[in-house]
């Protein structure tokens, strides 16, 4: 029985020992076993071993992530929609005489049923009057601000909470294996910006998103400054986000992880390089821990064609549901 | 004497021992000992010492560098625009029909004096020409070609030789020393693309140059491609410049270099950041070994209000006859 007892001891110093080892070497434990996490691990794998045929140069890996519904929660309204609805205190205290005026009335009342039906063309006059006018350092601290304060409706938590713990995970592992992580989003990439680099590890220049113009000129002081001005010059969404990957990268992505049909020609271009490749799309099918929507949704749209696309051409598409374990870092 | 002999040969032993040691702990050995050459020893030193007070966090030390005339050989033409003109052999060759027609009668000619007299309209034909209906592979491939076959009418060698020697050296140093370096060039943005890692070693997606459009669109094949059409997104000279860089770094640069009045906005902004700031520029002074060249140049114009600026707010002026103790590298 001694004799056991130090057996019992021994194997279980081991197995102490081994099992933080394990969990170290699971570079992504928030996902569950299964075909999607496989086809991951595999890729990066194999694009990183001199000796494998799919091996890509250090210099090549480049992985392009977009991010509303795909690396953070997008529903109701993109983060940035509820940001530029609620600087329009902001922008009324600055202007007074636009308080009775709509769309920034309306903005104002708080009244979700009422903002909901705002056309484009109101929502472009808010875009307007809460991205431009200012320098771009005052619109980035603008942006920290509200980031520090506002609130999910849902969760009770900041947005910068809300954001998809196995895809961290994810662009975790990808930059320790040398890739490039970069964001390729319809989101303004100012605004992502502001607190890429602090929530996901990616900075300011590896952010390509719809893109306002600036205008270079003088502070009072004689200072240089650039002020935003309301001209846009990407629209980094569906064909724009091809175009913005060439001319803000200037290389094909290796690898390409989107949500919805504004993704789909990101990631046939990236499909359409030679060597090995990685198209991932994100599903969102968990009503209980998330959202679930396809077809009917406004915003990040997964439509039967582009499921029928992602099977025909052998992308990976992650079930919410299934293939992750948890959702949030802040569950357990 | 026999002890002497000694000595001397231990003399001549430390000294061959320490002489490499010394040329390497210069990183600028094809400089002159100046005030230039210690300007920028001083600024790199200043910003990467934790314990000095000019200390710049790695994820911001941000370094950007024009192009022409700054770091390769700008006179008597842009080397893009002698790419465009030589090109419209091979467009010719695809569209007989233009054989006859201006300007591209005249480029075919290579009548220096006549192409001397183009105007900006005839530039702008040649240039849509030469620049764009193909994939930007395409591009990529049909610039490597001319390169490497391509030489400058003076010294008979290929433009990727024409580097200026001193301005690797900067470059190399300030990557050894954590920062990311940058073109910001009023060329090309897919033309300084094509050989910028391979005679700089700045990668693609640090580029920032005038930028053409590119259009997302299958091949016969269904393969997704983007090709290159005639629609500047951003023409990245005077303001442009600054704005070029919010667009694709997102960062104001810590140090900047450039040779013209094209470059003083990028140096204006790079110096109204906050702490430690490098604006240099380099003048052609130098008419034996390179070219003199200033108010009165076409192209990479030196005013004498760019000289009075610089002297006024401590930019760094670069003589290339005085500071520079070779230019090239095939320079003995």
């Amino acid at each position: 029985m001694k004799r056991c007892g130090f057996l019992l001891v021994m194997i279980a110093a081991v197995m102490l020992a081994i099992s933080p080892a394990m969990a170290q070497n699971d570079p992504l434990p928030s996902w569950n076993e299964g075909p999607a996490k496989q086809a991951i691990l595999a890729f990066v794998k194999a694009t990183t071993d001199q000796a494998s045929p799919k091996f890509v140069p250090p210099a090549e890996r480049i992985a392009t992530f977009d991010q509303d519904g795909t690396t953070w929660v997008e529903q109701p309204m993109y983060t940035q929609v509820m940001y530029c609805l609620e600087q329009v205190q902001a922008v009324v205290k600055a202007k007074p005489e636009l308080k009775n005026i709509e769309p920034f009335k309306t903005a104002l009342s708080g009244n979700r049923e009422a903002m909901a039906k705002f056309t484009m063309k109101d929502l472009e006059k808010i875009l307007v009057a809460t991205l431009t006018g200012m320098t771009v350092e005052q619109f980035n601290a603008d942006v920290k601000e509200w980031l520090a304060a506002a609130k999910h409706h849902r969760w009770k938590r900041p947005y910068t909470e809300l954001v998809y713990q196995p895809m961290l995970e994810v662009m975790q592992y990808f930059r320790a294996n040398g890739y490039k992580t970069y964001f390729v989003t319809g989101g303004g990439q100012d605004f992502v910006r502001a607190y890429s680099e602090k929530v996901y590890g990616i900075p300011p220049e590896q952010v390509v998103g719809s893109a306002g113009a600036t205008q270079f000129g003088y502070d009072k002081n004689g200072k240089a400054i650039l002020t935003k001005v309301p001209k846009l010059l990407l629209n980094d969404d569906k064909a724009g986000k091809p175009e913005g990957i060439h001319l803000m990268i200037g290389r094909r992505p290796v690898a390409a992880f989107g949500n919805s049909i504004g993704d789909q020609q990101m990631l046939e271009y990236t499909q359409a390089g030679d060597g090995a490749r990685l198209m991932v799309l994100v599903y969102h099918d968990d009503a209980e821990r998330e959202y679930a929507y396809g077809p009917k949704s406004k915003i990040g749209t997964f439509s039967d064609a582009l499921m029928a696309e992602a099977k025909q051409k052998g992308w990976v598409v992650v079930s919410m549901k299934n293939d992750w374990k948890r959702i949030f870092a802040f569950e357990k």
